[in-house]
């Protein structure tokens, strides 16, 4: 368009003025041009075509919409969010609506400092966070009086999985069937059916107070108080199925432990539980801190991670997890469980729950819902209801008698009110810590059906004020025999922080203590540890997607609906398959849940007898233990020197056991970070013998845009979101695994029978809540609509040339074990450290602590390879970092010299006492053969900015030997 | 009310779970008693009795609304907050919606490790947002083209009314008018006004382009682009002013200068502006920061605060306040400002949305506004529409010619859009940030009334795709002579955090350098650094507060008034005043109006001759400064060796005085730290004698819930609602500084002319917004809905208490300075360390810096008396960290024990070279006759958690003799 008036020329642009893309990639356009240099490639897409099998790469660009810019994408997430009613839910099911105390909403759940941190394998640079989950383990086996509890599980049901399989492996009676009672929640028993149905375990849902002990049972799960609010004295039950030899597991509501004898207290030998209303959002399922609390002889059984006590080099407390033998990574087939993971930072969200309120402060709440729901229960009986169970802590069903249950919905519908109604017509409702008389008056009015209130509703508040003000003594419909008597929350940690303050400054003083992506590169091979932007975490603890119940109507959930059917179908696009289930909350689930997708494929033909699965000697752990859990027999298949599949190997296993092949569990690219161009041969041996080929997403990272499983022969893949699709690793979970499969298997995708979903023939759900983890896949969808699909394209580019540059910066010190067949890697690299150890008595640990020193996290250690780190430095790290990083690595290396060349001893130097406190530096008597400088300022960058590790390195077996999984008394710090 | 069931009983309350009072207030109740005990006292109504003069204390509780918990008070505020309707707004008129980068709104504006720090008076400490200050300052200076920018201003009308002062003081041409352009904003000019009104300085508002130079003026405003969006060459004008002796000050909109020819390159002498558009939200009027720049030669001339970079003890760089003795608080009467404050949150926003976008990237969004603007003109040139003036930037103004403005602003409203219409009826459009092309399309419509559109719209927009992807080169609207040739922001900062993760890296390596709340106490005298609770500052970022234009009609601005019209009333309650004004935006702000409104009730009464104000020498530096800016004469009363006024003094000079006496400005409890008993008789004195009683407000914190200055005797008091009301400190502003008056004043308070506000006899506007920092005031509602009047009562006795402990705990090792009667302080205390240099040849700041390496932030340094410190903890902080606190100052005070006894060298010791960063205490050449773990470690809760000063002390003489205000070249850190 011309314009009239006189005028410069001007290279301005006119539209978009920011691009996220340019955000979210790390290296700039010109630092992409140096890297290609030294590389010595003229284009990202030379990289490209030297680095993936031109066999597999797609030719066409992602179909996905138009990128857009932070500020659009998020006014656009908004309107659908919008969509999404917020009913005041009283549905219960162990899902509470609750307050999350401001001052823990901001500073820990919307904190970077806290959400960005990795796995607290590196424990050194991990005691924040490890003493959060030491408080939530404390709370933990206090509230339920059992010996010890882990760092948390995914859900409630999946953790009533896991006792079922521990009380399996442990039980010595030799039985196959578990009772599960009737009055559990109806998700979980859903749940430990899909878990029991591979393993060949029967589950006998049952009234426990009939249940005659006549048919052998391993174990037992009970719900307390039941589903439908009711409180049941289980003693009688637990003493006979000890005799018989079955372990008992009691799932327990938390808050209810405040006022009820805790399980541990009358037999119990497993409690789990949802911690969820202990601070955390409902958000439509997820994520919230499951619960597993044992006695402390199956400590070895426990699944998942368990922080613990030991000492650092200084004899000074010191945290790590615990136990680190038990973890299926090592265990592999042998496996009884392939969690992985912990939901750490709702756990610590939970656990700072219960310091900022204390144990007063709980008992508290859990008695003003208690009241609550005493009232609301007088209130019914004057409209003439019936109230079922004579003992209840917060939840009460209503028996309607000849009322119209329409008519009682419609004026629930009415009030924004979501009740639970029962098959029998009858209704439940179950208060929280939100619950206002307001609420219970809106409840007796929905329940008068127009009427007038036959009693005067300011008298009940009336007698409320007084209870406040004066009385101070409403009875409890709570059982003397089952009235909690016992203390708990007794350590100062959950009684100095009550004031916000108080609070404010313990958390960033935790905060302070861990390494996180605030303070530099954490370059986990496998993990992708990229940006974990802000706009995508923003809406998260949007109200719209924090405040819906799991089973709210889905005409209230409109807003989640077109939010996963999008993210469905971006994701089905860039893996190139034709379905997605997003209900797995965890990648072990999604290897879980699309192994049983297979099976269940097999078994729907006919073929139930395939029940080999192949599993590359170079897999990740989880998978073998995810094929034990199907029920499946893993047969190994070798690789290569180069760390491929050795083909000739697949095809004879294959050959061998044609007949029974179920599937083929493969990673892509593998797990020695290089695309086998064999890939799609490999696909093609399995279906011949009528097997499906898994693929392992865990590497999609190297893949987005570039080549698709879904093309090249893959029938199912899991997406660790938290890798590839930016969900931040919470400083160990929540992570989310759903899973994409082709056509053919789509019918079998998970199903849920409280919200009707998926497939008749689905292989039910895998985990508590219908769509997992909700509320953190905004993230993923946030995402996917800034990047577009060339954004996407161009991150994945950039992540493996950052690999490429690390590599090639690095291998004139280091080793880089594998390399594709131009000589380039892919998304990460493999550095051989194995020789120092000859050379130098150097082992991997010695180089990841002393990169502490440096203000790195350490890559993966010894893994998939011992003796070796896994570099990946994902797309987001700018030539910058990744220059200072490789800077401390050639460092490392020359620090290793001396000691090579005898120039310094070789059991104290730098290496081997690393990491260096800052205390161990300004001691007075420095008696170490090197300078304190040396020690403390290898790199020039430490003088403008350095981290200080809290604590000198740890020493892991002392505290497996003497295993303590509980907050010492204060008095071990006084020294 | 019984229930039928068995049960057992409980001594649960029914009702609130949690109270907020208890989590803002920092002891215990067992706490409480505790220090009681210590105290001698057997309650806290006992200290109050023996603290507050009886005659003083109000024997009535607050009237305020039920206390409401952080939930429901937060639910309450949402649903007032959704009475605002968010109409797109294209006024402009200083104001432009604009995007904050989520990094920066999460990281900076919604991180209380960056609002709760205190001003960077101790710089070691403060290295952090120093340093995003010198960014801003050299961010200004490249974009103004001027020498020296300043750490910002209130507002862009507050900032051209200190560049009209400064040209008042350093022109040399004795003239007493200053010329306005009639083409400045409304508000700016109204600003002036009322600051010249006082002075006696005549405004002329004129025509720049036919002032004839024909009256002697010492000084000139003109706005850059003019407030229609007129570009003028104001070369020629400038030259005649300097001709005539006059400086001329140019108010830029700081966006455009990335296009437009800077200030500094056409000859002006001082630029000012707004510069909330790079990322502050409008906020309804603010808190955003103004800058000022100006030519080096007027350094010691220039208003609010400067950064300087000098260097530490080991000659590092270092950034300190530069010029310090510029500050009123120095001057007192001398003062020609009485500005004591900058914005610092906000221009550490503005000076990171810098940072992250660039050169280029703020260039390219300058020049996508533009030619926005471009097409915008076009489209309405096409449907027929006049755009007066030839050159514009974001700007147009359209003349209807004979097309309704009525039904054009009624099509406007259907869209929700706000237009600016001009007096003459012309409309004006300013576009922004936000600005897309379907806003375009429907503003078009908006003018077409009703018609269908005469042209294409699509063509529109596929000229701009065409220009996006091919074109690049639209022509500019921007005269040749003006277009901007010169460089900017070429410093490193602004070219190395572009991409996300390496912006949050810098920011949290800043954030990590200070010391916030979110550490230790700060317990400064007369700065009540209480908590800023989470649940306060929620609000503050909520669109439906953030996204409101100043200028929006009220009727989409109900929200805010419902919120302002309750917080008036709780303030007026609270302070026993009749009516509030919340406009003014600082506390010097506040004392200025305050002291205008009692001018003007002087002048309608027909007693314009009373000019003397009465001050005592204990009073902040501001009240002086304030006082000569009302064109008052200042005449000092003498304090008594308690500390206390003179009253015979008083009484002498008030009788003196009489005739001419204006006010007295008094602050209570007096800056000693002591109620004086005699306050009432002071005020009938003053009374007596025809004068009004200003008092400042600084130590409301102790006054509130137990009296009220409105009822002792004072005729108007501001507020620091950023003290006693919970705003932030925001590491030296945003403050607020509302006004509380009597009856008889009210109708004085002040008035807008852009926004119909206040009574005709109104002192006009003092800032340029109508209700000042508006976004902020939900903080303050927050905390009064939050605590109510008990919980507010509570505070304060429990702030008077902490003070008296604190006193108590150290008065054996250092002299409490100042007591009441009864041997009790108020709610802070001065310690004496006056004594210390004789006895050790230890100064204040010896300690100041000693405390650092303990982990804390000194006290009030030598103010209001020389050689001491004074103490304020605030209710918020714990009995813990008082204890931790007093036991650093005892152990201190043996540290300099040792040097008194000559133990220790008295220049080389662990206090003259405080503080020890970790890089001095780990060299290798350990020569100080101190061993290193005595300066690190000296308080056993150092080991646990060390905060680490990034700095040794800094050199503040150096830096002063060796001016530099802006990024110093790299090299400078290289050595």
């Amino acid at each position: 368009m011309a314009t009239s008036s006189p005028s410069t020329k001007s290279s301005l642009q006119v539209g978009q003025t920011d691009s996220f893309a340019t955000r979210h990639i790390g290296p700039s356009p010109e630092e992409i041009k140096q890297m290609l240099e030294l590389l010595g490639l003229s284009s990202l897409d030379e990289l490209i075509e030297k680095t993936i099998p031109q066999a597999i790469r797609i030719s066409r660009p992602l179909q996905l919409p138009t990128a857009q810019s932070e500020y659009t994408a998020l006014a656009n997430l908004k309107e659908i969010a919008s969509k999404n009613q917020i009913f005041r839910s009283f549905i219960g099911m162990g899902y509470s609506d609750c307050i999350t105390p401001p001052v823990i909403l901001r500073n820990i759940l919307e904190n970077p400092g806290w959400y960005t941190a990795y796995t607290p394998y590196q424990a050194e640079i991990a005691q924040g966070r490890l003493e959060a989950l030491l408080n939530f383990q404390t709370m933990i086996i206090e509230l339920t009086g059992l010996e010890i509890a882990n760092a948390s599980l995914l859900d409630e049901a999946t953790a009533a999985a896991e006792a079922m399989t521990l009380s399996y492996g442990v039980s010595k009676n030799k039985a196959k069937a578990f009772f599960v009672s009737q009055d559990c929640h109806p998700q979980t028993i859903e749940v430990v059916q899909t878990r029991a149905y591979p393993l060949g375990i029967e589950v006998i849902v049952g009234n426990h107070e009939n249940f005659a002990f006549d048919q052998p049972i391993f174990g037992a799960l009970l719900q307390y108080p039941a589903t439908d609010g009711t409180i049941y004295d289980y003693r009688k039950f637990i003493e006979q199925a000890h005799k018989v030899g079955a372990l008992v597991t009691v799932a327990a509501d938390i808050l209810s432990l405040t006022l009820l004898t805790p399980p541990g207290e009358f037999g119990a030998d497993i409690a789990v539980g949802n911690t969820q209303r202990f601070g955390v959002p409902l958000g439509y399922g997820g994520p919230h801190a499951a619960y597993f609390a044992t006695k402390e002889e199956f400590k070895r059984q426990v699944p998942g991670r368990i922080v613990g006590v030991s000492k650092d080099a200084n004899g000074k407390p010191a945290l790590r997890l615990a136990l680190q033998t038990r973890e299926q990574h090592i265990r592999r087939e042998k496996a009884t469980s392939n969690i992985c993971t912990a939901q750490v930072l709702l756990a610590v969200i939970a656990s700072m729950y219960a310091v900022y309120h204390g144990a007063a402060g709980i008992k508290r709440i859990a008695g003003n819902i208690h009241q609550l729901t005493n009232l609301l229960a007088e209130g019914l009986k004057q409209l003439g209801y019936k109230i079922t169970g004579e003992y209840f802590f917060d939840t009460i069903r209503v028996d309607l008698g000849s009322r119209s249950l329409t008519e009682i919905l419609q004026a629930a519908e009415v009030q924004q009110i979501n009740l639970r109604v029962f098959d029998d017509k009858s209704v439940g409702i179950s208060l929280d810590e939100t619950t206002t008389i307001k609420d219970l008056q809106d409840i007796w009015q929905i329940f008068a059906l127009g009427e007038d209130l036959p009693f005067n509703a300011a008298e009940f508040v009336g007698v409320i004020h007084e209870c406040v003000g004066v009385i101070h003594e409403l009875p409890l419909h709570i059982p003397n025999s089952l009235t909690r008597n016992s203390n708990y929350l007794t350590h100062p940690v959950f009684n100095q922080y009550h004031s916000e303050t108080e609070l404010l400054r313990y958390l960033h003083r935790l905060q302070a203590k861990d390494l996180s992506l605030t303070t530099s590169m954490i370059p986990l091979g496998s993990c992708t540890m990229k940006l974990n932007s802000t706009a995508e975490m923003i809406p998260v603890t949007w109200a719209e997607f924090g405040k819906i119940h799991p089973f709210a109507p889905l005409s209230q959930t409109r807003g989640y609906q077109v939010m996963f059917q999008q993210l469905e179908e971006w994701l089905a696009e860039i893996t190139g398959f034709a379905a997605v289930s997003l209900q797995p909350n965890a990648g072990s689930q999604g290897e879980y849940a699309g192994l049983l997708v297979i099976r269940e494929y097999h078994e729907n033909r006919g073929e139930n007898h395939r029940n080999v699965c192949l599993i590359p000697q170079s897999a990740h752990g989880t998978n073998p233990a995810s094929a034990v859990m199907c029920g499946l027999k893993v047969v190994p298949i070798n690789c290569d020197e180069q760390g491929n599949i050795d083909v000739a190997d697949l095809k004879n296993k294959a050959e061998k056991h044609s007949k029974e092949l179920a599937a083929l569990m493969v990673t892509y690219p593998s797990t020695h970070g290089v695309f086998e161009s064999e890939i799609k041969d490999i696909c093609e041996i399995v279906h011949s013998h009528g097997g499906q080929v898994y693929m392992d997403g865990a590497n999609m990272n190297a893949q987005v845009g570039l080549c698709r499983p879904g093309d090249f022969g893959a029938d199912v893949c899991h997406l660790n979101l938290h890798k590839t699709f930016c969900i931040p690793h919470g400083g160990g979970g929540p992570g989310m695994g759903p899973i994409a499969v082709s056509s053919h298997l789509a019918p079998f995708l998970p199903s849920h029978s409280v919200v009707k979903m998926g497939e008749q023939t689905g292989i039910g759900a895998v985990s508590a809540a219908p769509w997992g983890s909700s509320s953190i896949l905004p993230i993923s969808w946030m995402y996917i609509a800034m990047m577009g699909g060339e954004g996407l394209t161009e991150a994945t580019k950039v992540a493996i040339l950052n690999a490429n540059y690390m590599a090639r910066r690095l291998q004139d010190y280091y080793p880089v074990l594998y390399k594709g067949n131009n000589g380039f890697v892919a998304h990460e690299c493999i550095l051989d450290l194995r020789s120092l150890k000859k050379s130098a008595a150097i082992e991997v640990d010695d180089i990841a602590k002393r990169l502490m020193d440096y203000g790195f996290h350490a890559p993966t250690v010894s893994w998939p390879v011992a003796g070796t780190v896994m570099v990946e430095p994902t797309e987001s790290e700018s030539k910058a970092e990744l220059d200072r990083f490789c800077d401390a690595m050639i460092a490392i290396r020359q620090e290793i010299a001396e000691i090579e060349t005898g120039k310094v001893d070789a059991e104290n130097n730098v290496l081997k006492n690393a990491p260096h406190t800052a205390e161990t530096l300004i001691t007075d008597d420095w008696n170490r053969p090197y300078s304190r400088t040396q020690a403390a300022y290898p790199a020039p960058w430490l003088k403008e900015y350095k981290y200080w590790p809290p604590v000198s390195r740890i020493d892991n077996a002392f505290g497996d030997r003497n295993f303590v999984c509980s907050c010492l008394p204060m008095s071990a710090y006084n020294e």
